[in-house]
C-alpha cells in the first residue's frame, strides 16, 4: 500500500491540525458575530450542474466521479468517454453549490441572505505552496441585494477577519468588470473580442505591456485598438484617467465611494485601491471584482465578486448576489512559515500511572480535566526521562506522576 | 440545472449548522480535554489502498474517482472497466487514511498515539433517516499500545461526549471476537467457516433463530454444529455461560475487567454489557469490539473495535491498534427529531439603517460586537412590521434602529 497522500492533497500532524482549526475558528466567529449565517452544502455535485456553471479554467480541473452498477456498465458498453461514464464531480467552488441551496430554500432564508461557507473543494491543479489540490475555501456571500453596501460589508468583514489572524499588511484591489469593458470598447475592442482581450490583460503582470502586446496581435486584434489599448495601460490608470478617457458613469462613482468607505472603515489597518486590470478567472462574474494582495508575499490571498447572473440558471429569475472568499491553504501557509504561536490556548498535561491504577487515575484525570485543560493519560514508561522529553517535544505542557503528586509539575519553556 | 443536493448528501440550513457546528464543537472539546490530538487527512484516497483495506461490504459501496487526461484516454483505448478508469476514490471510513497516516508520520507522533479524527467519508448506501452517502464520522483511536485499558479510555471518552450532547440514556455493547470464535470452534465450525459463520449469527436479531437456522443449513453447516450453536445462543449467553461452554480464558478475563471498570467510571450516567453476537462489519477487527446503543432510538449511534493487523499493511510492522467512532448523522438526526435547542448560543441582532447611514451604522455594529453579538447590518425596509417579523422568524434576537435608540430592542420570546 502507498503511505504518501494523493498528489496535491495533505495529511496534517497535530500541532498543524490545531492551528489551522485555529485559523478556521477565528474567520466563522468574525463572521457570524457580523451577522453572517453559516450553511453547508455536498461535497459531490451533479456533473450537469458542475458543466454549466461558467467555471472558466476550473472546468478543465475537475475531479469526476464514476457512474456505478448498471449505469456504469450501459456506459461502458456503448463506448464510455470522459462525458458518458462520470455523473457526478467533486466541486470546484463553493460558489456554484450556494448558487444551488440558495434557489432550493429560498423561501427559508432571510432577504437579504448573509451567508457563511467554510468547506473544501478540489481542483486538479499542479500542486505547489499554499496551493493544494483539495483546500478549504472560506466564503462569505450577500444574496438578494444589488446595493453597493454589500461590496463595502464583505470587504470590510474579510479584512477583519485577516486582521485577526494577524497576516501582516495587505491590500484589497478592486474593480468593475464593466469598467474595464467600457474602457475597451472606446479603444475600440468589438463585443465578441472583449472575453479573449481580458483573458491576455490579466496576464499584465506576469508577461508585462510586450508581452500582452503580442499576444493581441496574434489574436489579430487592429493595430490601431492596439495601440490605443497600451496608451491607457501604460498611463497612471487611476480613477480619474479612466474617468477622463471613458467619461463618467454610475460604475465609476459606485467604485469610487466604496473605496473611499473602505478606507474609511479600515482606518490605516488595511489597504484599498482600484486596479483597472483586475480580471479574475471565473466567467460567471458579472460587476465589481476584488483580490486581497498581501504586501510581504507574492500572489493573491482571497477574491472575489458580484455575479448576478449565476442564480438565474437555477431559478431563471434574476438574484443579484456578490461574494468574497480567503484562500485558506495560502494564509495556513504563510503563518506556518511565520512559526505562528496561537494566542492562549488550552494547557497539556500527561498523567502517569501503572496498569493495575488506570481506573484511578482516570478519575484524578476528570477532575483535574474540570478547570479546562487537557489531561492525556499514559502507563508510566521504563525509561521516564525519555518518555518526559518527548512529551515536551509533542507540546506537553507538564506531567503528573499518579499517587507521588496532586499538582501537575510544568516543564520549563525553552522559548 | 439541478436544485436538489445530489441522492444522499443533504443541504443544511443556517439552524441546522448551528446544531452540527455544536456537536462537533462539544464532542472534539471533549476529546482534546482527554488527551487525544487532532489530525487531518485527506477524503481522497489511492484507490489501491481502499481496495486492500479489508472493508467488508464497504468497498462495494465506494465512489471512485475517474482518471484524468492521457491516463483516461489510454485506460478507454484499452477497453476500460470499473477498475482500470479509475484511480482515486472517496473514503469510506476514516480508519484506513489514520493506518496510512500513521505509517507515514509515525516518527513524528507520541507513543502511543491518541488520536483524533472528525471528517467526511462516502459511501453509496441506500438513504435512510441518519444514514447519508455523505457523512461525519467522529473517532478516537489508541495506536501504539496492546494494554485493555485503551479499550476503557475508549469507551469512557465517547460516552462523556455523548452524555453532554444529552442524546438519552444508550448503553455500550461489548464483545470479542476471538471469544466468539472460541465459541464457534468449541461448537465444531471449522476454521474456514468461522466468517460465513459470523455473518450469519450478525443477523440474530434481525432474522431471529430459525433466520440463522435457515441460513446455516444453506450454506452446508453439519446439522449436529447447528445444534450445539443454537443450544448454546438460545441460553442467556452471559460471560459466565460463555465460560462454562468453552473455558476461562484470557479474552473472557479482560472483558470482563473491561466491563467491570467502564461501570464503575460510568456511575450510572450509562450502561455497559456483553454481547456475544456483536460482530460489526468491517474484515480489520481482529479482538474487542464495541457499539453504542440508544436505549430510545433502533439501530447503532456508534461503534468500534481493535484492529491490531491494518497498520501492519503499510509498515510491514504489526501495531496494535483501537478505535471508536460515533455515528455522527444518526445524534444529529436524532436531537433534531427531539428538537433539542443548543446551549448558551451568541445573541442575535439586526441593526437597520438608511442606505446613506450605511458608513456609521457599520461602525455602531462593530462597537455593538465587542460584547459578544452578532450584529447583522439590513437596509431600513418598506414594510417594518413584516421584516421584524421574519427577523424573529429566522432566530434573531433583537433589532436596533440606527439613530432612533442606542440600545436593542428585544422581541418578546413566544416559547
Amino acid at each position: 500500500m502507498k503511505a504518501t497522500p494523493v498528489k496535491g492533497t495533505a495529511d496534517y500532524l497535530p500541532s498543524q491540525t490545531l492551528l489551522r482549526d485555529y485559523m478556521q475558528n477565528v474567520i466563522l466567529e468574525t463572521y457570524r458575530s457580523a451577522g453572517f449565517e453559516r450553511i453547508l452544502t455536498p461535497t459531490i455535485e451533479h456533473l450537469e450542474n458542475l458543466e454549466k456553471s461558467d467555471g472558466g479554467d476550473n472546468l478543465n480541473l475537475m475531479f469526476k466521479i464514476m457512474k456505478r452498477g448498471e449505469k456504469l456498465t450501459e456506459a461502458i458498453a456503448a463506448g464510455g468517454n470522459e462525458n458518458s461514464l462520470a455523473d457526478l464531480g467533486l466541486r470546484y467552488d463553493l460558489t456554484l453549490p450556494l448558487s444551488r441551496f440558495y434557489a432550493a430554500n429560498r423561501a427559508k432564508l432571510n432577504n437579504p441572505f448573509k451567508c457563511i461557507q467554510i468547506d473544501k473543494s478540489y481542483r486538479a491543479e499542479r500542486p505547489q505552496k499554499g496551493r493544494m489540490r483539495e483546500f478549504i475555501q472560506c466564503d462569505i456571500d450577500i444574496l438578494g441585494s444589488d446595493s453597493p453596501l454589500c461590496e463595502l460589508e464583505l470587504i470590510h468583514t474579510t479584512a477583519t477577519a485577516l486582521n485577526k489572524l494577524e497576516i501582516g499588511s495587505f491590500t484589497i484591489k478592486i474593480n468593475d468588470r464593466r469598467l474595464l469593458k467600457s474602457c475597451l470598447a472606446a479603444c475600440g475592442v468589438q463585443d465578441n473580442q472583449m472575453d479573449t482581450v481580458c483573458i491576455s490583460l490579466d496576464k499584465w503582470d506576469k508577461i508585462g505591456a510586450d508581452g500582452v502586446k503580442a499576444e493581441l496581435e496574434g489574436k489579430e486584434i487592429a493595430a490601431d485598438v492596439i495601440e490605443k489599448l497600451l496608451t491607457l495601460l501604460n498611463g497612471e490608470r487611476s480613477l480619474e484617467s479612466v474617468a477622463s478617457f471613458c467619461g463618467e458613469s454610475q460604475e465609476l462613482t459606485n467604485i469610487r465611494q466604496l473605496i473611499e468607505n473602505v478606507r474609511h472603515l479600515a482606518k490605516g489597518t488595511y489597504g484599498a485601491e482600484f486596479d483597472l486590470l483586475l480580471v479574475r478567472g471565473q466567467g460567471y462574474y458579472t460587476g465589481t471584482v476584488f483580490e486581497i494582495q498581501s504586501n510581504q508575499f507574492r500572489g493573491s490571498i482571497g477574491g472575489g465578486g458580484r455575479y448576478d447572473g449565476l442564480i438565474g440558471k437555477f431559478t431563471g429569475e434574476n438574484i443579484p448576489a456578490v461574494g468574497f472568499s480567503i484562500g485558506f491553504e495560502r494564509i495556513f501557509a504563510i503563518l506556518q512559515e511565520q512559526g505562528y504561536a496561537i494566542p492562549s490556548r488550552q494547557r497539556r498535561i500527561a498523567v502517569l500511572c501503572n496498569e493495575d491504577e488506570a481506573v484511578g487515575a482516570m478519575e484524578l484525570a476528570e477532575t483535574l480535566r474540570q478547570n479546562g485543560d487537557g489531561i492525556g493519560l499514559y502507563t508510566r514508561p521504563k525509561k521516564m526521562g525519555k518518555f518526559l522529553n518527548r512529551l515536551e517535544e509533542q507540546g506537553f505542557d507538564g506531567y503528573l506522576v499518579f499517587g507521588e503528586a496532586s499538582e501537575p509539575k510544568l516543564f520549563e519553556k525553552q522559548r
